[in-house]
Protein backbone atom coordinates (compact mmCIF):
# COMPACT_ATOMS: atom_id res chain seq x y z
CA UNK A 1 0.00 0.00 0.00
CA UNK A 2 1.57 3.47 -0.78
CA UNK A 3 2.74 4.97 1.81
CA UNK A 4 0.96 8.39 0.71
CA UNK A 5 -2.72 7.20 0.96
CA UNK A 6 -3.37 8.90 3.57
CA UNK A 7 -1.15 12.52 2.94
CA UNK A 8 -0.04 15.03 0.11
CA UNK A 9 3.40 13.91 -1.27
CA UNK A 10 6.08 16.35 -1.51
CA UNK A 11 6.30 15.84 -5.41
CA UNK A 12 2.70 16.90 -5.37
CA UNK A 13 3.35 20.43 -3.08
CA UNK A 14 5.88 21.14 -5.39
CA UNK A 15 4.51 20.64 -8.57
CA UNK A 16 1.15 22.69 -7.47
CA UNK A 17 0.08 25.63 -9.67
CA UNK A 18 -3.15 27.86 -8.55
CA UNK A 19 -4.95 28.64 -11.92
CA UNK A 20 -5.47 32.45 -11.99
CA UNK A 21 -6.87 32.75 -15.53
CA UNK A 22 -7.63 30.14 -18.17
CA UNK A 23 -4.07 28.48 -18.94
CA UNK A 24 -2.08 31.37 -16.78
CA UNK A 25 -1.20 30.07 -13.28
CA UNK A 26 1.27 30.56 -10.24
CA UNK A 27 3.29 28.19 -8.57
CA UNK A 28 6.50 28.55 -5.85
CA UNK A 29 9.75 27.10 -5.42
CA UNK A 30 9.95 24.19 -2.83
CA UNK A 31 12.71 23.90 -0.91
CA UNK A 32 12.75 20.08 -1.19
CA UNK A 33 13.37 20.13 -4.81
CA UNK A 34 15.86 22.49 -4.40
CA UNK A 35 19.40 22.33 -6.53
CA UNK A 36 22.70 23.60 -6.56
CA UNK A 37 21.35 26.77 -7.86
CA UNK A 38 17.23 26.70 -8.40
CA UNK A 39 15.30 24.23 -8.46
CA UNK A 40 15.71 21.08 -9.82
CA UNK A 41 15.00 20.96 -13.60
CA UNK A 42 12.77 17.58 -13.65
CA UNK A 43 10.35 19.48 -10.91
CA UNK A 44 10.56 22.59 -13.59
CA UNK A 45 9.60 19.91 -16.38
CA UNK A 46 7.03 18.73 -14.36
CA UNK A 47 5.86 22.01 -13.78
CA UNK A 48 5.73 22.86 -17.32
CA UNK A 49 2.92 19.41 -18.01
CA UNK A 50 1.13 20.26 -15.03
CA UNK A 51 0.38 23.51 -16.29
CA UNK A 52 -1.15 21.44 -19.59
CA UNK A 53 -2.84 19.26 -17.25
CA UNK A 54 -4.71 21.69 -15.89
CA UNK A 55 -6.06 23.47 -18.57
CA UNK A 56 -9.30 23.15 -19.05
CA UNK A 57 -9.14 22.21 -22.82
CA UNK A 58 -6.45 19.80 -22.44
CA UNK A 59 -6.86 17.02 -25.07
CA UNK A 60 -5.75 13.25 -24.05
CA UNK A 61 -2.43 12.25 -21.83
CA UNK A 62 1.13 13.72 -22.93
CA UNK A 63 3.10 12.42 -25.77
CA UNK A 64 6.30 14.59 -25.63
CA UNK A 65 6.92 17.78 -24.20
CA UNK A 66 10.47 19.61 -24.91
CA UNK A 67 11.56 21.78 -22.03
CA UNK A 68 14.12 24.71 -22.46
CA UNK A 69 16.07 26.11 -19.28
CA UNK A 70 16.76 29.61 -20.57
CA UNK A 71 17.82 31.12 -17.16
CA UNK A 72 18.08 29.74 -13.50
CA UNK A 73 14.96 30.22 -11.62
CA UNK A 74 14.90 31.87 -8.20
CA UNK A 75 13.59 30.45 -5.13
CA UNK A 76 10.16 31.98 -4.44
CA UNK A 77 7.17 32.48 -6.75
CA UNK A 78 6.68 32.32 -10.73
CA UNK A 79 4.32 32.32 -13.21
CA UNK A 80 3.25 29.50 -15.86
CA UNK A 81 1.60 30.37 -19.11
CA UNK A 82 0.35 27.52 -21.22
CA UNK A 83 -1.73 28.47 -24.45
CA UNK A 84 -2.78 25.60 -26.55
CA UNK A 85 -1.53 27.10 -30.49
CA UNK A 86 -3.14 24.08 -32.50
CA UNK A 87 -5.66 21.58 -31.91
CA UNK A 88 -6.58 18.59 -34.16
CA UNK A 89 -9.04 15.71 -34.33
CA UNK A 90 -6.76 13.66 -31.79
CA UNK A 91 -3.59 15.53 -31.34
CA UNK A 92 -2.91 18.73 -29.72
CA UNK A 93 -0.18 21.58 -29.61
CA UNK A 94 0.96 23.72 -26.89
CA UNK A 95 3.39 26.22 -26.02
CA UNK A 96 4.81 26.92 -22.35
CA UNK A 97 6.35 29.53 -20.44
CA UNK A 98 7.94 30.30 -17.28
CA UNK A 99 8.64 33.40 -15.93
CA UNK A 100 9.82 35.54 -12.85
CA UNK A 101 9.48 39.43 -12.68
CA UNK A 102 8.22 39.58 -16.45
CA UNK A 103 11.39 37.68 -17.81
CA UNK A 104 10.94 34.41 -19.12
CA UNK A 105 13.49 31.45 -17.53
CA UNK A 106 12.03 28.55 -19.11
CA UNK A 107 10.45 27.62 -22.06
CA UNK A 108 8.52 24.76 -23.37
CA UNK A 109 6.64 22.93 -26.12
CA UNK A 110 3.92 19.77 -25.87
CA UNK A 111 2.29 17.40 -28.02
CA UNK A 112 -0.81 15.91 -26.29
CA UNK A 113 -3.38 13.46 -27.69
CA UNK A 114 -5.34 10.32 -27.66
CA UNK A 115 -4.41 7.46 -28.69
CA UNK A 116 -6.03 4.53 -30.18
CA UNK A 117 -4.59 0.98 -30.55
CA UNK A 118 -2.76 -0.71 -33.57
CA UNK A 119 0.34 -2.28 -33.91
CA UNK A 120 3.02 -2.55 -31.68
CA UNK A 121 6.69 -3.68 -30.55
CA UNK A 122 9.47 -2.40 -28.26
CA UNK A 123 12.56 -3.31 -30.37
CA UNK A 124 14.89 -1.94 -27.53
CA UNK A 125 16.12 -4.57 -24.82
CA UNK A 126 15.42 -4.13 -21.44
CA UNK A 127 18.69 -3.84 -19.72
CA UNK A 128 19.63 -6.65 -17.49
CA UNK A 129 20.07 -5.81 -13.46
CA UNK A 130 19.07 -7.71 -10.95
CA UNK A 131 15.84 -7.08 -8.79
CA UNK A 132 15.53 -3.61 -7.04
CA UNK A 133 15.02 -5.01 -3.31
CA UNK A 134 19.04 -6.60 -4.07
CA UNK A 135 20.34 -3.85 -4.53
CA UNK A 136 21.65 -1.29 -2.46
CA UNK A 137 20.36 2.28 -2.33
CA UNK A 138 22.70 4.31 -2.50
CA UNK A 139 22.28 8.14 -0.43
CA UNK A 140 22.34 11.23 -2.50
CA UNK A 141 25.04 13.97 -1.71
CA UNK A 142 24.05 16.08 1.45
CA UNK A 143 23.96 19.15 -0.44
CA UNK A 144 21.77 18.60 -2.87
CA UNK A 145 18.13 18.29 -1.94
CA UNK A 146 16.23 17.20 -4.47
CA UNK A 147 17.88 13.64 -4.17
CA UNK A 148 16.43 13.26 -0.89
CA UNK A 149 13.06 12.16 -2.78
CA UNK A 150 13.82 9.36 -4.65
CA UNK A 151 15.11 6.43 -3.62
CA UNK A 152 18.47 5.48 -6.08
CA UNK A 153 19.76 1.62 -5.95
CA UNK A 154 22.38 1.79 -8.86
CA UNK A 155 23.37 -0.95 -10.83
CA UNK A 156 26.10 0.84 -12.73
CA UNK A 157 27.48 3.58 -12.72
CA UNK A 158 27.09 5.07 -9.50
CA UNK A 159 27.89 8.82 -8.18
CA UNK A 160 31.25 8.93 -8.28
CA UNK A 161 33.06 8.76 -4.82
CA UNK A 162 35.95 11.08 -3.68
CA UNK A 163 38.48 8.43 -5.02
CA UNK A 164 36.69 7.65 -8.11
CA UNK A 165 38.74 8.12 -11.53
CA UNK A 166 37.85 8.98 -14.94
CA UNK A 167 35.44 6.66 -16.42
CA UNK A 168 35.82 4.90 -20.08
CA UNK A 169 31.61 4.87 -19.97
CA UNK A 170 29.17 7.21 -19.40
CA UNK A 171 26.13 4.57 -19.02
CA UNK A 172 24.12 4.42 -15.08
CA UNK A 173 21.72 2.40 -14.27
CA UNK A 174 19.59 2.22 -11.46
CA UNK A 175 16.42 1.28 -9.44
CA UNK A 176 14.68 4.57 -8.76
CA UNK A 177 11.17 5.01 -7.46
CA UNK A 178 10.19 8.84 -4.97
CA UNK A 179 10.92 8.78 -1.79
CA UNK A 180 8.37 7.93 -0.46
CA UNK A 181 6.96 6.04 -2.83
CA UNK A 182 4.27 7.74 -4.69
CA UNK A 183 1.83 6.21 -7.77
CA UNK A 184 3.24 6.99 -11.02
CA UNK A 185 1.89 9.72 -13.21
CA UNK A 186 2.96 11.35 -16.27
CA UNK A 187 3.77 14.67 -13.93
CA UNK A 188 6.29 12.65 -11.56
CA UNK A 189 7.49 10.09 -14.97
CA UNK A 190 8.11 13.80 -16.32
CA UNK A 191 10.61 14.26 -12.98
CA UNK A 192 12.54 11.01 -13.26
CA UNK A 193 13.42 11.45 -16.66
CA UNK A 194 15.82 14.25 -15.34
CA UNK A 195 16.84 11.86 -12.27
CA UNK A 196 20.23 11.53 -13.49
CA UNK A 197 23.39 12.91 -12.49
CA UNK A 198 25.38 14.54 -14.87
CA UNK A 199 27.04 12.15 -17.16
CA UNK A 200 30.36 14.37 -17.15
CA UNK A 201 30.75 13.53 -13.67
CA UNK A 202 30.94 9.69 -14.69
CA UNK A 203 33.51 9.68 -17.47
CA UNK A 204 35.38 12.87 -15.85
CA UNK A 205 35.26 10.86 -12.16
CA UNK A 206 34.44 13.78 -10.30
CA UNK A 207 31.81 16.95 -10.17
CA UNK A 208 31.93 19.94 -12.30
CA UNK A 209 29.81 22.42 -13.53
CA UNK A 210 27.08 21.30 -15.67
CA UNK A 211 23.07 21.64 -16.12
CA UNK A 212 20.83 20.61 -18.52
CA UNK A 213 19.87 23.25 -21.22
CA UNK A 214 16.92 21.46 -23.19
CA UNK A 215 15.39 17.73 -21.95
CA UNK A 216 12.81 16.32 -24.49
CA UNK A 217 10.26 13.63 -23.71
CA UNK A 218 8.61 11.07 -25.06
CA UNK A 219 6.15 9.13 -23.03
CA UNK A 220 5.63 5.99 -25.04
CA UNK A 221 3.30 4.82 -22.31
CA UNK A 222 -0.29 5.51 -21.98
CA UNK A 223 -2.68 6.05 -19.02
CA UNK A 224 -3.37 2.05 -18.33
CA UNK A 225 0.60 1.40 -18.51
CA UNK A 226 1.38 4.45 -15.97
CA UNK A 227 -1.47 3.57 -13.70
CA UNK A 228 -0.44 -0.36 -13.93
CA UNK A 229 3.39 0.50 -12.99
CA UNK A 230 1.83 2.30 -9.55
CA UNK A 231 4.85 3.40 -7.26
CA UNK A 232 7.29 0.15 -8.27
CA UNK A 233 10.53 0.96 -8.48
CA UNK A 234 11.63 1.92 -12.47
CA UNK A 235 14.56 0.84 -14.30
CA UNK A 236 16.37 3.80 -15.63
CA UNK A 237 19.48 4.04 -17.38
CA UNK A 238 21.60 6.91 -19.43
CA UNK A 239 24.38 7.24 -21.57
CA UNK A 240 26.28 10.12 -23.75
CA UNK A 241 27.18 10.07 -27.02
CA UNK A 242 29.56 13.05 -27.50
CA UNK A 243 30.98 15.76 -25.13
CA UNK A 244 32.45 18.51 -26.26
CA UNK A 245 33.20 22.19 -26.46
CA UNK A 246 31.22 22.96 -23.36
CA UNK A 247 28.23 20.68 -24.28
CA UNK A 248 27.25 17.06 -24.18
CA UNK A 249 23.81 15.00 -24.85
CA UNK A 250 21.86 12.71 -22.92
CA UNK A 251 19.74 9.34 -23.65
CA UNK A 252 17.89 8.29 -21.41
CA UNK A 253 15.45 5.02 -21.11
CA UNK A 254 12.47 4.93 -18.33
CA UNK A 255 11.53 0.96 -17.75
CA UNK A 256 8.48 -0.19 -15.96
CA UNK A 257 7.66 -3.62 -14.73
CA UNK A 258 6.57 -6.01 -17.41
CA UNK A 259 9.16 -4.72 -19.57
CA UNK A 260 7.40 -1.50 -20.24
CA UNK A 261 8.94 0.75 -21.57
CA UNK A 262 7.86 4.01 -20.21
CA UNK A 263 9.01 6.63 -21.46
CA UNK A 264 12.72 7.76 -23.72
CA UNK A 265 14.25 11.37 -22.64
CA UNK A 266 17.08 12.93 -24.43
CA UNK A 267 19.13 16.40 -23.13
CA UNK A 268 21.77 18.57 -24.38
CA UNK A 269 23.95 19.68 -20.83
CA UNK A 270 26.11 22.66 -20.29
CA UNK A 271 29.46 21.65 -18.54
CA UNK A 272 32.58 23.13 -18.08
CA UNK A 273 36.00 20.47 -17.74
CA UNK B 1 34.81 20.96 -56.30
CA UNK B 2 31.15 21.39 -55.52
CA UNK B 3 29.00 21.47 -58.40
CA UNK B 4 27.11 24.10 -57.23
CA UNK B 5 29.81 26.63 -57.14
CA UNK B 6 28.16 28.78 -59.86
CA UNK B 7 24.32 28.26 -59.09
CA UNK B 8 22.33 28.95 -56.37
CA UNK B 9 21.20 25.23 -55.05
CA UNK B 10 17.81 24.42 -54.95
CA UNK B 11 17.77 23.97 -51.12
CA UNK B 12 19.05 27.49 -50.65
CA UNK B 13 16.14 28.49 -52.60
CA UNK B 14 13.88 26.64 -50.54
CA UNK B 15 14.71 27.85 -47.19
CA UNK B 16 14.96 31.38 -48.50
CA UNK B 17 13.32 34.06 -46.41
CA UNK B 18 12.43 37.89 -47.25
CA UNK B 19 12.48 39.52 -43.57
CA UNK B 20 9.90 42.09 -43.61
CA UNK B 21 10.36 43.03 -39.71
CA UNK B 22 12.99 41.99 -37.07
CA UNK B 23 12.66 38.40 -37.14
CA UNK B 24 9.61 38.28 -39.73
CA UNK B 25 9.83 36.80 -42.41
CA UNK B 26 8.16 35.80 -45.20
CA UNK B 27 8.72 32.51 -47.08
CA UNK B 28 6.78 30.13 -50.04
CA UNK B 29 6.86 25.91 -49.99
CA UNK B 30 8.76 24.97 -52.61
CA UNK B 31 8.14 22.43 -55.39
CA UNK B 32 11.72 20.15 -55.35
CA UNK B 33 10.60 19.61 -51.84
CA UNK B 34 7.35 18.67 -51.77
CA UNK B 35 6.25 15.55 -49.81
CA UNK B 36 2.92 13.25 -50.12
CA UNK B 37 0.98 16.26 -47.68
CA UNK B 38 3.01 19.23 -47.81
CA UNK B 39 6.73 20.03 -47.63
CA UNK B 40 9.40 17.78 -46.75
CA UNK B 41 9.70 17.83 -42.76
CA UNK B 42 13.07 18.58 -43.01
CA UNK B 43 12.61 21.66 -45.05
CA UNK B 44 10.58 23.34 -42.85
CA UNK B 45 12.71 22.16 -39.55
CA UNK B 46 15.44 24.18 -41.61
CA UNK B 47 13.70 27.07 -42.39
CA UNK B 48 12.51 27.19 -38.78
CA UNK B 49 16.62 27.46 -37.81
CA UNK B 50 17.11 29.57 -40.73
CA UNK B 51 14.43 32.28 -39.23
CA UNK B 52 16.89 32.41 -36.48
CA UNK B 53 20.37 32.22 -37.96
CA UNK B 54 19.01 35.39 -40.40
CA UNK B 55 18.06 37.37 -37.07
CA UNK B 56 20.33 40.25 -36.29
CA UNK B 57 20.99 39.52 -32.82
CA UNK B 58 21.80 35.50 -33.24
CA UNK B 59 24.90 34.53 -30.85
CA UNK B 60 26.72 32.18 -32.01
CA UNK B 61 26.19 28.66 -33.98
CA UNK B 62 22.80 26.31 -33.47
CA UNK B 63 23.45 23.88 -30.41
CA UNK B 64 19.51 22.42 -30.22
CA UNK B 65 15.94 22.68 -32.24
CA UNK B 66 13.05 21.08 -31.23
CA UNK B 67 10.51 21.27 -34.05
CA UNK B 68 6.87 20.52 -33.67
CA UNK B 69 4.93 19.80 -36.85
CA UNK B 70 1.38 21.00 -35.39
CA UNK B 71 -0.86 21.00 -38.74
CA UNK B 72 0.14 20.65 -42.54
CA UNK B 73 1.55 23.69 -44.72
CA UNK B 74 -0.76 24.16 -47.29
CA UNK B 75 1.69 24.89 -50.68
CA UNK B 76 2.41 28.58 -51.39
CA UNK B 77 3.14 31.26 -49.29
CA UNK B 78 3.75 31.07 -44.81
CA UNK B 79 5.39 34.11 -42.48
CA UNK B 80 7.85 32.49 -40.04
CA UNK B 81 8.33 35.06 -36.70
CA UNK B 82 11.16 34.13 -34.46
CA UNK B 83 11.58 35.88 -30.91
CA UNK B 84 15.10 35.80 -28.98
CA UNK B 85 13.14 35.14 -25.51
CA UNK B 86 16.30 35.20 -23.37
CA UNK B 87 20.13 36.16 -24.31
CA UNK B 88 22.41 34.79 -21.66
CA UNK B 89 26.61 35.57 -22.10
CA UNK B 90 27.28 32.51 -24.14
CA UNK B 91 23.35 31.05 -25.08
CA UNK B 92 20.48 32.33 -26.57
CA UNK B 93 17.10 30.70 -26.39
CA UNK B 94 14.70 31.36 -29.16
CA UNK B 95 10.89 30.70 -29.87
CA UNK B 96 10.09 30.54 -33.65
CA UNK B 97 6.61 30.00 -34.95
CA UNK B 98 5.65 29.55 -38.80
CA UNK B 99 1.84 30.31 -40.06
CA UNK B 100 -0.08 30.42 -42.81
CA UNK B 101 -3.01 32.61 -42.52
CA UNK B 102 -2.81 33.56 -39.25
CA UNK B 103 -3.51 29.87 -38.23
CA UNK B 104 0.27 28.28 -36.45
CA UNK B 105 1.06 25.10 -38.73
CA UNK B 106 4.89 24.75 -36.80
CA UNK B 107 5.94 25.63 -33.56
CA UNK B 108 9.77 25.57 -32.53
CA UNK B 109 12.17 26.30 -29.72
CA UNK B 110 16.08 26.47 -30.49
CA UNK B 111 19.32 27.30 -27.85
CA UNK B 112 22.23 28.66 -29.96
CA UNK B 113 25.43 29.79 -28.20
CA UNK B 114 29.17 30.27 -28.57
CA UNK B 115 31.21 26.98 -27.49
CA UNK B 116 34.86 27.28 -25.91
CA UNK B 117 37.42 24.18 -26.09
CA UNK B 118 37.02 21.54 -23.40
CA UNK B 119 37.60 18.06 -22.46
CA UNK B 120 35.89 16.37 -25.07
CA UNK B 121 35.10 12.41 -26.37
CA UNK B 122 32.84 10.61 -28.99
CA UNK B 123 31.52 7.95 -26.75
CA UNK B 124 29.10 6.60 -29.51
CA UNK B 125 30.47 4.18 -32.36
CA UNK B 126 30.32 4.74 -35.78
CA UNK B 127 28.00 1.93 -37.83
CA UNK B 128 30.95 -0.11 -40.09
CA UNK B 129 30.20 0.51 -43.58
CA UNK B 130 31.65 0.36 -46.83
CA UNK B 131 33.24 3.22 -48.47
CA UNK B 132 30.35 5.21 -50.01
CA UNK B 133 31.63 5.06 -53.16
CA UNK B 134 31.01 1.02 -53.30
CA UNK B 135 27.64 1.03 -52.33
CA UNK B 136 25.07 1.92 -54.72
CA UNK B 137 22.58 4.77 -54.86
CA UNK B 138 19.04 3.93 -54.56
CA UNK B 139 16.15 6.69 -56.19
CA UNK B 140 13.80 7.49 -53.84
CA UNK B 141 9.90 6.76 -55.01
CA UNK B 142 8.80 8.59 -57.58
CA UNK B 143 5.91 10.16 -56.33
CA UNK B 144 7.81 12.02 -53.35
CA UNK B 145 9.50 14.89 -54.90
CA UNK B 146 12.06 16.17 -51.91
CA UNK B 147 13.78 12.89 -51.96
CA UNK B 148 14.93 13.17 -55.43
CA UNK B 149 17.47 16.19 -54.04
CA UNK B 150 19.54 13.72 -51.78
CA UNK B 151 21.30 11.03 -52.74
CA UNK B 152 20.80 7.92 -50.79
CA UNK B 153 23.23 4.79 -50.50
CA UNK B 154 21.92 2.05 -48.38
CA UNK B 155 24.09 0.06 -46.50
CA UNK B 156 21.49 -1.43 -44.52
CA UNK B 157 17.43 -1.01 -44.32
CA UNK B 158 16.53 -0.07 -47.71
CA UNK B 159 12.97 1.81 -48.41
CA UNK B 160 11.04 -1.73 -49.05
CA UNK B 161 9.92 -2.89 -52.15
CA UNK B 162 7.01 -4.40 -53.65
CA UNK B 163 7.80 -7.96 -52.19
CA UNK B 164 9.63 -7.20 -49.09
CA UNK B 165 8.43 -8.78 -45.66
CA UNK B 166 8.00 -7.46 -41.85
CA UNK B 167 11.82 -6.48 -40.96
CA UNK B 168 12.62 -7.70 -36.97
CA UNK B 169 14.60 -4.54 -36.48
CA UNK B 170 14.09 -0.98 -37.67
CA UNK B 171 17.48 0.27 -38.50
CA UNK B 172 18.40 2.40 -41.36
CA UNK B 173 21.83 3.26 -42.54
CA UNK B 174 22.88 5.12 -45.30
CA UNK B 175 25.50 7.58 -47.01
CA UNK B 176 23.46 10.79 -47.88
CA UNK B 177 24.29 14.07 -49.17
CA UNK B 178 22.71 16.91 -50.85
CA UNK B 179 22.27 16.35 -54.93
CA UNK B 180 23.77 17.64 -56.65
CA UNK B 181 26.15 18.10 -54.30
CA UNK B 182 26.55 21.25 -51.93
CA UNK B 183 28.74 21.60 -48.69
CA UNK B 184 26.97 21.36 -45.35
CA UNK B 185 25.87 24.05 -43.01
CA UNK B 186 23.77 24.55 -40.28
CA UNK B 187 20.24 25.00 -42.12
CA UNK B 188 21.19 21.69 -44.78
CA UNK B 189 22.21 19.58 -41.99
CA UNK B 190 19.14 19.87 -40.13
CA UNK B 191 17.14 18.89 -43.14
CA UNK B 192 19.31 15.79 -43.17
CA UNK B 193 18.50 14.66 -39.86
CA UNK B 194 14.89 14.41 -41.26
CA UNK B 195 15.98 12.61 -44.02
CA UNK B 196 15.23 8.78 -42.93
CA UNK B 197 11.77 7.31 -44.75
CA UNK B 198 9.37 5.63 -41.65
CA UNK B 199 11.27 3.45 -39.76
CA UNK B 200 7.40 1.79 -39.42
CA UNK B 201 7.81 0.96 -43.37
CA UNK B 202 10.38 -0.82 -42.77
CA UNK B 203 8.96 -3.13 -39.47
CA UNK B 204 5.80 -3.97 -41.28
CA UNK B 205 7.23 -4.05 -44.56
CA UNK B 206 5.27 -1.58 -46.85
CA UNK B 207 4.15 2.12 -46.82
CA UNK B 208 1.26 3.05 -44.54
CA UNK B 209 -0.02 6.70 -43.13
CA UNK B 210 2.74 8.09 -41.20
CA UNK B 211 4.22 12.08 -40.08
CA UNK B 212 6.50 13.22 -37.70
CA UNK B 213 5.06 15.09 -34.98
CA UNK B 214 8.10 16.29 -32.97
CA UNK B 215 11.40 16.38 -34.27
CA UNK B 216 14.86 17.21 -31.35
CA UNK B 217 18.46 17.93 -33.37
CA UNK B 218 21.58 18.21 -31.10
CA UNK B 219 23.91 20.04 -32.60
CA UNK B 220 27.76 18.14 -31.57
CA UNK B 221 29.69 19.48 -34.82
CA UNK B 222 30.69 23.22 -34.42
CA UNK B 223 31.54 25.95 -37.67
CA UNK B 224 34.89 24.42 -38.20
CA UNK B 225 33.58 20.88 -38.27
CA UNK B 226 30.77 21.79 -40.37
CA UNK B 227 32.72 23.65 -42.57
CA UNK B 228 35.62 20.90 -42.75
CA UNK B 229 32.73 17.97 -44.04
CA UNK B 230 32.08 20.37 -47.32
CA UNK B 231 30.22 18.43 -49.49
CA UNK B 232 31.55 14.84 -48.66
CA UNK B 233 28.26 12.06 -48.15
CA UNK B 234 28.08 11.44 -44.50
CA UNK B 235 26.67 8.65 -42.95
CA UNK B 236 23.32 8.23 -40.98
CA UNK B 237 22.24 5.76 -39.37
CA UNK B 238 18.26 5.87 -37.79
CA UNK B 239 16.19 3.35 -35.58
CA UNK B 240 13.40 2.95 -33.26
CA UNK B 241 12.79 1.98 -29.18
CA UNK B 242 9.36 1.58 -29.38
CA UNK B 243 5.96 1.59 -31.58
CA UNK B 244 2.48 1.17 -30.28
CA UNK B 245 -1.09 2.84 -29.78
CA UNK B 246 -0.36 5.56 -33.02
CA UNK B 247 2.96 6.77 -31.96
CA UNK B 248 6.70 5.86 -32.47
CA UNK B 249 9.98 7.35 -31.72
CA UNK B 250 13.43 7.55 -34.16
CA UNK B 251 16.80 8.24 -32.70
CA UNK B 252 19.44 9.29 -35.65
CA UNK B 253 23.14 9.66 -35.33
CA UNK B 254 24.78 11.79 -38.31
CA UNK B 255 29.08 11.01 -38.90
CA UNK B 256 30.68 12.92 -41.00
CA UNK B 257 34.38 12.25 -42.24
CA UNK B 258 37.01 11.39 -39.76
CA UNK B 259 34.33 9.86 -37.32
CA UNK B 260 32.88 13.04 -36.42
CA UNK B 261 29.27 12.83 -35.01
CA UNK B 262 27.89 16.34 -36.03
CA UNK B 263 24.47 15.51 -34.71
CA UNK B 264 22.09 13.30 -32.91
CA UNK B 265 18.24 13.53 -33.45
CA UNK B 266 15.16 12.46 -32.14
CA UNK B 267 11.52 12.48 -33.39
CA UNK B 268 8.20 11.12 -32.33
CA UNK B 269 6.32 9.91 -35.27
CA UNK B 270 1.89 9.70 -35.97
CA UNK B 271 1.47 6.36 -37.84
CA UNK B 272 -1.84 4.21 -38.42
CA UNK B 273 -1.22 0.52 -38.99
Amino acid sequence: MPETENAVHVFDTAVELTAIDAGRYIGNTHPAYANMVGPFGGVTAATMLQAVRLHPEVLGAPLSLTVNFAAAIAYGEFEVVARPVRTNRSSQHWVIELAQDGAVTTTATAVFGNRKDTWGATELGKPSAPPANEVVASPFPDFVAWGRNYEMRFVEGPIPGADASPHPDSTSTLWVRDEPARPLDFTSLTALCDVFYPRAFLRRGHALPAGTVTLTIYFHADAAEIEAQSDQPILATARSNRFGKNYFDQTAHLWGSGDTLLATAHQLVYFKA
